[in-house]
């Protein structure tokens, strides 16, 4: 990834292990920040607020935050505690509680007075893995971005919804890797970058393209299908939160829709998935995944920039009228082309999982 | 309609027949004010600018402009610049055309000297027809909200996009008549309303429900298909910018992506449909309807009340993003239930709308 035309990650170790700082995502892509988190405390409440966002991403902030809280408690209480508060922030994503899960296990064994080293050495090796899921995913995904190229040879469309590219991870990201990959190797590509209301994660999915110099449109979540139907769209490219083990794919709310348009309209629709967001327990994604209702305020206020630059929000909505919001939505099987994983592109099936995970039968 | 609890209309004659007044849409819901129109000129750009809009009341505004038109200009060159003015300002809802057009040739057969006064009654039968073309759409409507009561014996959870209320119209609406005809019935009855991006006229909807005292939680338009997945929508009205012969519905842009979702989770899904929004010279609305693309701006700047209640606008978009903004979608008919007409409810097919308007064969 690139920021201000400078090699960057999302999230680095710093103060010699005892803090990582981590792009403050709450305030882009109207200011850059950089957010500095010293405990798991501060870990769990940037994850919370979404100051650090996105499934891959935040999967590995909470390993970093179990780390952190190592330096205040390393008992198996400390262990614990640590673990269940940063579960506890967000229940959508399975990146986050596996990841915990993950360092939580590598402790179990190690003394006490080793553990604060132990977690941070296993949280940074999380970190790499991402990094190269990643860059597979891109790998594989831009083939499909080559093929409809050479079928159309002409400039690639690809939709996108929210944000799945490099600020959703620590690097690459997981739907925009593959447009990244593609537009490295000259393929033209333009992004349909929908500003996925109510976080407007989109934005920060058009920040981070114009800093990589990828063409891309805003467009409103609403313009999704008129595109489609009048054949502007080449290929839906999303991410995926929690990925079932029939190909259920869970991811920002409003996905759904786009995937029913793309079926309507014949329009390829992948999600990208890396290994860490399968959750192989679970089969109906509709049923059985937990969906995050987070605060009504995120509908009724609105950030941005005011005449002077300055970051301000807006009221929007009537000051009589409630509001709900859901973060995420399911869009069963069905309705995808195919699951880009790290090891290549799948059916959205069991089988198709399988066959690329073959461990998992 | 009501307003601060008393009966109102969204637009009155004002200073003899010398202006009109209107409810300035483009500030609400932050702002309750009225403006002036003197002219064509101003009917024209108030249109233009939404400060009055809804499919059925700029086809009303549009002929009152010609009226007012008439007062500077009632040769047969002003009559047809007033009416390429007024008709040049929005392309899709076809009651702007189809009104302006009525006025003028109503016009044809009056006397120069007495034509100002001829359209300014003529535009005021409009008003009245408007009105009872909504008053009757509500009665049909609300027998659909009724049934579902019957059936469930709970709340009816009614689901709209954009606003088709009052705010849309003279008086009652088109998609809201039926809830409000049933609330004033004593049905329980609930209203999710998405706030439509990019002009969120959603917010209109929410103020207007609240004024009414009916119940309603906004949503984001991301959050629709969501809902109906796990059924916590019993029944979809929308409106209608143009209805064509087959059946085809262009309304606000999202409103295909909600007619999707209803079909893919069985929730009936009805626009409502006066006859002043017919065209029956089209047939195939995905090919014929124009859309209207509008400033790129309406995306990059959100509006609301800030800190002090003062009304501002924020720039939500990164600096370097471009922007696209179709203001219209077409729904097929085979996504639609059924159209609510002011004679009653028909399937959207050529065999349903005949069978309303046998003068039509």
């Amino acid at each position: 990834m690139k920021l201000n035309g400078k090699h960057s990650r999302t999230l680095w170790l710093s103060g010699c292990g005892r803090a990582i700082e981590i792009l403050d995502q709450s305030r882009l892509p109207h200011e850059i920040r950089v957010a500095r988190l010293s405990s798991g405390v501060d870990v769990a409440r940037a994850i919370a607020n979404m100051s650090v966002r996105g499934a891959p991403l935040i999967g590995v902030a909470a390993a970093y935050g179990v780390a952190l809280a190592m330096a205040e408690d390393s008992s198996d209480d400390g262990v614990a505690s640590a673990a269940a508060l940063l579960k506890a922030t967000r229940p959508t994503a399975i990146n986050l509680a596996a990841r915990v899960d993950e360092v939580v296990a590598r402790l179990k064994c190690v003394a006490e007075e080793d553990r604060a080293v132990a977690a941070l050495a296993h949280a940074a090796s999380i970190a790499e893995e991402e990094v190269s899921l990643s860059r597979a995913i891109g790998e594989h995904g831009a083939e499909l971005i080559r093929a409809v190229h050479e079928r159309k040879k002409a400039r690639v469309n690809v939709l996108t919804h929210c944000n799945a590219g490099w600020l959703a991870t620590v690097d690459w990201g997981t739907a925009l890797a593959p447009v990244y990959v593609a537009h490295n190797r000259g393929i033209p590509v333009h992004v349909w970058v929908g500003e996925t209301r109510p976080r407007n994660q989109g934005y920060l999915t058009a920040f981070e393209l114009a800093e990589e110099g990828v063409p891309h449109t805003v467009i409103v979540d609403n313009a999704g299908g008129h595109l489609m139907q009048r054949g502007e769209v080449d290929l839906c490219l999303v991410g995926t939160d929690r990925t079932t083990s029939l190909g259920d794919v869970c991811n920002k709310i409003g996905t759904y829709l786009k995937a029913l348009s793309a079926k309507d309209n014949g329009v390829p629709f992948y999600a990208a998935v890396p290994r860490s967001s399968i959750d192989w327990r679970l089969r109906n994604g509709l049923k059985e995944i937990p969906i995050e209702e987070r605060s009504a305020d995120e509908v009724h206020l609105v950030s941005g920039t005011s005449g002077d630059g300055a970051v301000a929000a807006v009221r929007v909505t009537p000051r009589a009228s409630a509001a709900s919001n859901h973060g995420f939505d399911v869009t069963p099987a069905r309705l995808l082309t195919g699951l880009i994983t790290e090891r290549g592109v799948c059916a959205a099936s069991p089988d198709g999982l399988l066959g690329l995970y073959p461990e998992r039968r």
